[in-house]
Parts: C-alpha cells; structure tokens; sequence
C-alpha cells in the first residue's frame, strides 16, 4: 500500500491513493496508521478515491472527479478538515490527477475549490461560517472563565479572546463550553489575541483530540469572530499564526471564508505489507 | 534519500541507508526528522553505513561491516540504543546485507552481536551491566521519595521498585535522583513492579526526553536490580513488560546482559526532495 506524509501548518496527514476504491479502511487500519509510534503517525488519513469508484453516497459530488475520504487519527470518519483538504489538492496536482492550479473535490461536507496560489500556497474554499449567541468557556486548570463567540465552520468552535496565549494555561484538559445545549457535539476551543489590525495568534484545543498545533477551521472561526466583534479594521483577509505556522483567512460580507497556507510533502513510500497484514 | 521506520516495543526509528557514509547528518537534519509532526517522526535515527567507510573512529568495530550511528532525537549523538541495535540488525538481513540469523557491529558503545530468534524475536548482547550504590528518586508530583538502585548499561540507571505503576504519578517532570554527583550525566529512572518470578512490569522516564513507551538499556537495568535485589529467584531470563509491549532479558552471573524482543517494520520510502533540501 502506497502513503504519502504531508502536513499542513503541523497539521499532519497519511495520504492513501485508492482511485479504484478498493481498499478496506476500518477504523482498526486508519488509528494503527495514525499512531505515532507503532504506525505511520499523523493526525488524519486522506484517502483519495475517485468519486464515481466510491460505495458511500456523497453530497454536492456533480463534476468532482476525486472524493476527499478524511478520518480522524482516532479512526472516526469526518465530514471535512481544512489543512486536509489544501494537502488533498496538492496530492493531486502532484501526482499529475489534477490540471495544476485548479481542482474542485468532493467532502463529506460538500464539493471544495482549491487553488494554488503563485507563492506556492494552497487555498480551500471553506463555505459559510454561521455566528451564534454568546457561550462561555471555562478552564478548570487555569481557573478561568471567559465569554465566548460560537463559529460552525460548518463544525462548532468557540473563540475566546484573550491578552496573552499564556492565559489558557496548559490546556492539558478541555475547556468546558457551555451552554451545552448550545454544542450537542461539544466544540473546538480558541484562544485568540489580537496582535495588529488583521493579525491575530492563536491556540487551539480539538474536541477529542487535544492542543494541536494547527486547526483550519479554527482559524476560520478566529477570524469570522474577530471581524464580527466590532472592530474598527475593515480588512477582509486575517493571518492567523498557529503554533505551527500562519494561515491566511479571507472572510466575505456573507460570512463565506476560504484557508490559505503551506502545503509541506514529507516523504512517500509503501507500507510494509506484514505491518498491514496483521492489521487489516 | 531513502529511509524505513521501524519499531521495537514502540521505541520507534528513522533508519537510513548510508553504506557510503556520503550523508551530512547534523543535528538539526535528525531533529527534523524525527519530530512527528513536520517530519517523519521518531525517538532516534540509525544511520546505517559501512565501518570502512565512516568518518569517525570507532571503538572495537574490527570484524565488523557495519557502523550503528545513533541519534537521539534531538540531534545529539549517543553511544548506543538497546532496542535501536535490534532494529539494525533486523534492517540489515532484510536488506539483505549481512547473512541471516546473526551479525556482529559497531556501534560507538562497543561491537554488538544480534542473533534472530526462530520465533523472528531479536536478540542483542548489550555487554556488562553494573550496579552502584543506592541512590533516591523524588517525583515532585507524587510528593514521594524512594530508594534506587544504580545500575549502568553502560548509560545512567535509577530503579525503583514499587507496588503499583501508578504510584509514580503522570511523570511530567523529571524525577529528581540524588545523590547528583552519582550521576553527573543524568539518569534514567525505570519504576518496576514484580509481578511474578522472574516477571516485571515497568515505566520508564529517559532522561531528555520524558516518560517513553519502552527503553531497551532500562529492560536490562530493571532486570539486573531485581536479580540482584536478594530475591530467592534465581532465574537468569526476566520478563519485562513495558507500556509498549514485551521485553526479555537474560542476565549472567557477571552480569553481562542481552535484550531479546520483536522489531516491526512499518513502512519504506523516500524522503521528499524539497523538504530534505530546506533542512540541510
């Protein structure tokens, strides 16, 4: 079996080339690959398959001729993942599957278009963010509670912001967002400050998963509700530093945003076929 | 630039093929290799070159073919790696490069022989094991002190003996060993139960790096102790289940020690051209 390892921003993924859908991706498979010690290691498995090859209905799938099969390190599958989704287009441009500069795919969450930019770049459009009421989040460790603006991008977050990154202390446990009724799926939570008109950092805490170094969505959400918080900076495109690097959002006035950032390919190669055996 | 990872009780390695000994190995080269989000991920690079053609002035590495040059994760160059020399050994008969069933190499601690097992296990002589005076281990966290016993592989030891593997706490921090002038470099503090004759289960935290899900040189160091240790076992094969699986150690009577345990292949291939030429 044929992997690629790629990240994002520290986002990280095991790409799996499957055009003809043939491979069996048990949740078993996809966690035993994401583990970072006994597998390949990565925060998420992108199968790439072609749409038209694929057993699973998916929507808004007119005209895209690959489908973005995107599970969660834990093995979970998920409807969408920024940073995937700019690795998925690269993928494909690299291995030549895709005319260079362009391609629209199919997600569980819908068709995506993604873009290169000439700096090397990858940009995803991510769809229509949603601003809800106000939550609160609490850190127990830090002994804190702050308001908070909800974001579905479309997956729920809720931004926090902050005077210091420090402020959320280790964030070894998640934050408590409330009202839970609110989050029925939980949320992913950010820790944002402003540090110049358009430039926020931020801090990230993926329900399920943990501080991570990077999350798109997260950083779509951060910007959607630094625009919306009545600032005075009319900017429509906010860089977002994540631990592990910058993104660029740009936010329209119907709340659509598009991701842009780097795309890194690490290394390619085959899976050994005893480790998969043991494990299919 | 090829590389294969490979684990042995999810101590895990980039190896790299370098008979030539034309690779420029720095620090920051293994380090970026070895984190698991930017790069390939690992505890340790194996770099696999011929004895004739390596740079450095090996010890005791006449008769051998092959020089074991390990890196610690964070580029610092060590001596030797218990479970990293069973994994040599098993890429060099899989390469088909040193006959199967046994060979002998260099490696900066001294020549090492491996030995491949019927059940497919690997075996390494680790050489002489020494036990010191007792020391004391603190965990700030758990609010405890214990006694140790010192033993070198040759690499620094602390075992400590206890009733339950939780008692040591989450291990965040480094435990405390004193007295520090036993110990000028550092130890590693492996805590063991007994839980059998001749059958231990231990935790371990490497000293630079935090709790591990195995350590070879730690097997051997908790074997020792617990031979030594006045119990009226006099077996000289001690099981040592580890959070990463299962280690074997066979102890003589003048304490020379081998490490017996499975390697696993995980998978093969490339390091990508551009990622590789941004870190050199």
């Amino acid at each position: 079996m044929e992997f690629l390892k790629a990240h994002g921003t520290g986002n990280d993924f095991v790409v799996l080339p499957d055009l003809a859908g043939e491979l069996e991706l048990g949740a078993g498979l996809v966690a035993a690959l994401c583990d970072r010690r006994f597998g390949i290691g990565a925060d998420g498995v992108l199968r790439v398959v072609r749409t038209d090859a694929c057993a699973e209905s998916v929507p808004d799938s007119e005209g895209c001729t690959y489908f973005m099969d995107y599970r969660n390190a834990d093995g979970s599958v998920a409807q969408m993942c920024g940073n995937g989704a700019r690795v998925f287009a690269q993928y494909l441009w690299d291995a030549g599957w895709a005319p260079a500069g362009a391609v629209r795919f199919a997600t569980r969450g819908g068709a995506r278009l993604a873009t290169l930019r000439n700096d090397g770049q990858v940009r995803v459009e991510m769809g229509l963010a949603q601003i809800g009421p106000t939550a609160m989040v609490n850190v127990p460790a830090a002994g804190r509670d702050w308001p908070a603006t909800a974001v579905h991008v479309p997956n729920p977050h809720a931004v926090v912001f902050v005077s210091q990154l420090a402020e959320a202390g280790s964030l070894l446990a998640a934050p408590i967002v409330t009202p839970a009724e609110a989050f029925p799926e939980g949320a992913n939570v950010e820790f944002v400050v402003v540090r110049a008109a358009g430039q926020l950092a931020m801090r990230v805490h993926e329900r399920g998963v943990g501080e991570t170094l990077s999350c798109g969505t997260g950083a779509c959400a951060a910007a959607v509700a630094y625009l919306a918080g009545g600032t005075s900076d009319s900017a429509a495109v906010v860089q977002v530093d994540v631990p592990g690097g910058t993104l660029s959002v740009e936010v329209h006035s119907d709340l659509t945003v598009s991701l842009t950032g780097p795309v890194v390919t690490v290394a390619a190669g085959r899976i050994a076929a005893d480790w998969l055996e043991a494990r299919r």
